[in-house]
């Protein structure tokens, strides 16, 4: 069960561990959205997390919450997830081995391995590697720390949710961008329809948008820009009915105005995103997701884990 | 007279034009301080300003407390302050002439001129660009939009020493990269003692650092990785009394220690700070600032206009 109350929990769980991460609040004027100058936006920067996005926030969660055996933990991930899995082992003491698919950046790999991770490449996409790290996990009996498909990961990821109500009470739309949906399935579940949570995805990966028109987790295409963050096969499991019930729209951006929106995001803010952490913002900057009258956004700016030159 | 109602009436005077930037709260552990793990750092966003530095509150406030002639605003700069008025003038609709030194920055340049200022590179040193800029103000009249050393400069950079008090009150160190003193002497006036302010320069700029010794401002050398944006010659004469009563030690550091500190912003927080905006914390990240027992400490992140991939 993912809800208020163990999203609250996890928060008092990991609270030692995670950052709360700030809130700057800007105009549509400074997004160069010529339509809204005056709309209010509040950026969470959840890019300044520990190990350089927000899955920091549901490892930990997972972790504290089941003992891990000798063989430590395991996990698979396109690569930030992996980065957060061996941060938090490596903050706890545990052992990490984290399975990695072909398509992760460098960057991220070698963020991996500074955290005394063993990292395995395997396969192409996020899918195979998470294939082969089950194998394994089979074998070693490791905690199998899922990169979303687990309600301890889905409270976790709630967390950011709890914190950016704290800091900006008044929201009315929260867009945030969606791979596997642990992020936004946490996050729906904590505004449980307070404020509309809005879905944003690559057209390239387009995971929650394909399963709430199908009204169940189907596959997607996995590429594009962003596939590296954003690129799972299909959403989780525990994360759909949470999103049937809570989540207000699904919005589909096309690479090049993820592209762009790093670009602005560099430029009149000096935030370094990766693509996955400016595709909430794609949707607002291209045009995608429209403004109602009299809306309070909030945008998730979730993961800066780059190339740094890359943005300019 | 620079105090806290000159200040206070500032932020009122600019608050439509100046971001509210975030505090990002921190412990030593999490900047790798293996002497003072506990020890509570809250960094302050500055960086994340229009403009991408502090300099817009001197600048508008500037703006805002005279009125500009036909001839406009005209500025000399070692970069950030052009960007600023440059970015000034463009929102209240006003020319601008910025004159820089050969040694500014590209990234810098081109900023100012996408504000649609006119950009005169002349001479070698701030100096000589601020020499070349009084003689043309001289024949134009424009509004000379000082750098750092006038009353309202002062009072505008100020207000980040008000916001800083507002979200971290409890602080008893301020550590503050200084130049030629227009922030550091803003963010002294407005603390006026209740809290320590700790002047950080580079070893290869010691201005106020020279200063304090003499008892007077003195030329001192200007040189090294964070020239153009804390190279002034020497410090203003409207900061140097409130520095002589308010700032509590002018500690320098080396530029091996700005290079590194910048390298941590980035690695462990994805933040891209340009040299002098790494400045203060590098103060701390390298020892030369040992924070006593008990101590609070906020550390100003003052700027971020720099090439993005400089920081890895």
């Amino acid at each position: 069960m993912v809800d208020r109350a163990s999203i609250a929990r996890a928060a008092a769980r990991t609270s030692l561990y995670v950052r709360h991460t700030p809130v700057l609040r800007a105009t549509g004027r400074d997004l160069g959205l010529a339509d809204h100058p005056e709309l209010p936006v509040s950026l969470k920067l959840e890019l300044l997390q520990h190990a350089g996005s927000f899955k920091p926030r549901g490892a930990f969660n997972r972790m504290l919450s089941e003992t891990a055996p000798a063989a430590g933990v395991i996990a698979a991930s396109g690569g930030n997830h992996g980065a957060a899995v061996a941060y938090a082992a490596h903050q706890l003491g545990i052992s990490a081995e984290i399975f990695v698919p072909a398509a992760t950046p460098a960057a991220k790999v070698s963020r991996i391995a500074s955290y005394g991770a063993r990292v395995i490449e395997v396969g192409e996409t996020y899918a195979e590697a998470l294939a082969a790290c089950q194998e394994r996990q089979r074998e070693t009996g490791a905690l199998d720390v899922h990169a979303y498909d687990h309600p301890d990961v889905l409270a976790g990821q709630g967390t950011v949710a709890r914190e950016f109500e704290q800091d900006a009470p008044d929201l009315t739309h929260i867009l945030v961008a969606t791979g596997g949906g642990g992020l936004i399935g946490g996050m729906a579940a904590w505004y449980a329809g307070s404020a509309t949570v809005v879905s944003v995805e690559p057209e390239a990966c387009p995971t929650l948008h394909d399963a709430l028109r199908a009204g169940r987790p189907v596959p997607a295409s996995v590429g594009g820009l962003a596939a590296d963050s954003l690129g799972a096969r299909q959403v989780g499991g525990v994360m759909f009915p949470i999103a049937q019930r809570f989540v207000g729209a699904a919005v589909l951006v096309s690479d090049a105005a993820i592209r762009d929106a790093r670009r602005l995001l560099w430029e009149r803010f000096r935030l370094v995103t990766e693509p996955g952490g400016a595709t909430a913002a794609a949707a607002l900057l291209s045009g995608r997701f429209q403004p109602p009258p009299g809306a309070r956004l909030g945008v998730l700016i979730c993961g800066g884990n780059t190339d740094p030159g890359s943005v300019a």
